[in-house]
């Protein structure tokens, strides 16, 4: 089945503590879009201005990833630069130009009103309201991220919001300050009472716990001796599991936990360089492979 | 079989952002000792001073830990006064009186220097040597912790012991203090290295990453809705191993993984209250309870 993700579509620039990269291809769009590619077809809402390298445009062609819903505005695409702590986890926005995002109002195209799996990637709650309104019917899976911005400044339309979709993703950091608990197994259960019956948090290299009202799962971060640029692995981690939900059409909590466990193996791959550059090297090959290195990682024998 | 532990027994005084007890028993001893006994017969070689109430004494007792080793010196007992920050993992230590412990000389006792299983619990490596030294012959599996202190001070002590033991329980600050390495597993890696085939990291609520020359295990934090101290976390996670493997008399990779998850099962009993309190309330059959929903929380279906 295919999978429709709105989202950003931005140029970074990323500073860790060893390394600067300028003018890179990012966004969680873009991050989720690439992820998921490997999984099903995807089609991708979102907006750039007319300096949008044509180059970008056809590395997600390649991957044929449907640009149908892909508008290019006047102005300047959405550009973020920052900078990641020694911990290589915190990390200081240092400038973000929201340009054509700012007035971002994501129209569905007509042919992608019907796809069955939707990821409403981090955006104002009362934006990501408007695009699940565009789809013909419910669809099978919706799925969103958001961050402590909306948390902060929109909070009664993400409630609202909340009551519509089957799954949230959520930072560690960013469950906490939702709720006010510092467990997150606390805080998963508090978010479960808003409304998504799965509550997806993501604790950067430490993996993931996923909170269900049919139970728990968690998953560890696929240890890596190095990690360039954490930038854009909850996305791809977005993306690995709502493309291998939309890929198998089995949303049942089994199969939930393989998605998440794709998930985690290809954010892995991820950070192991800056923006695209190790996810443009691997194969769907190269997932597989690691995610059965993930099995026996966690496997605790009988 | 039988398990031999040596290391310290304090009196402690803890502060968590909502409470603070006063004059508690603990020490890396105490916490592995009480943990351990759950599996089996544990020999516990430490000091404490005139003061050490028979309390303690009886409790550990009743849980037939064998204190033939326990040295009543003259002077104090040992006294750690300490305060768990906001994010109940970082603390400041207060106030450290070592009384008698600060010249503690181990003596294992005649009939436990043919015990199979030891654990040298924090403490200067060159004692920690001394007493490897006095067992009759080369114990199946010897583990031991260590701390910053020793890492920073008595490097050199530290590489030799490493050189005899079969694993290394440590923190992930101390591991990549240790090493240099911020990623866990390349700290874990490095530290095989150095001579232990087993490093096992711990992560406190994220659980623990166990580096092999056979490869590597993780296993999460066994998810809680509410931490009361996180003091003896890590001794009582050792416990659970060092207990689980003596129990068994099995030292295998896949047993090692079934002992380092019974790890992660007791010291999440111990951070649900102060002190040793959860720890008693509980049976061996509340642990195995617990052991069976981590394996259902890890499970990823084929």
């Amino acid at each position: 089945m295919s999978l429709l993700v709105v989202g950003s579509i931005g140029i970074d620039t990323v500073e860790t503590p060893t390394e600067k990269r300028a003018d890179q291809l990012g966004g969680s769009a873009i991050y989720f879009s690439y992820a998921a590619s490997f999984y099903t077809k995807v089609h991708l809402v979102g907006v750039v201005g007319k300096d949008f390298p044509s180059v970008h445009r056809t590395l997600l062609e390649s991957r044929e990833i449907d640009l149908s819903g892909l508008e290019s505005a006047e102005g300047k695409t959405f550009r973020w630069t920052g900078r990641y702590h020694e911990n290589m986890i915190d990390r200081d926005t240092l400038k973000v130009d929201l340009n054509v995002f700012g007035s971002f109002d994501p129209k569905v195209p007509e042919a992608a009103r019907e796809i069955d799996f939707l990821f409403l990637a981090n955006g104002a709650p009362s934006v990501q309201a408007k695009v699940l309104k565009q789809m013909k019917r419910r669809p099978k899976f919706v799925a969103a991220d958001t961050m402590d911005l909306w948390i902060e400044t929109t909070r009664g339309d993400l409630e609202v919001l909340l009551k519509d979709i089957d799954a949230l993703v959520i930072n560690d950091s960013e469950a906490r300050m939702m709720t006010g608990q510092r467990e997150l197994l606390r805080a998963g259960l508090d978010i479960l009472e808003l409304g998504p019956p799965i509550v997806i948090i993501k604790k950067g290299e430490h993996g993931a716990l996923v909170v269900t009202r049919d139970g728990h799962f968690a998953v560890p971060g696929f240890p890596l001796e190095k990690v360039v640029d954490p930038t854009g692995a909850g996305d791809t981690f977005a993306g690995g599991i709502l493309g291998y939900l939309a890929e198998t059409g089995d949303t049942s909590p089994a199969n939930l936990r393989r998605a998440v466990a794709h998930g985690a193996v290809v954010a892995s791959y991820t950070v192991q360089d800056f923006s695209l550059e190790q996810l443009k090297r691997i194969k769907r090959g190269d997932l597989d492979n690691r995610y059965a290195m993930l099995l026996d990682l966690v496997r605790i024998p009988e």
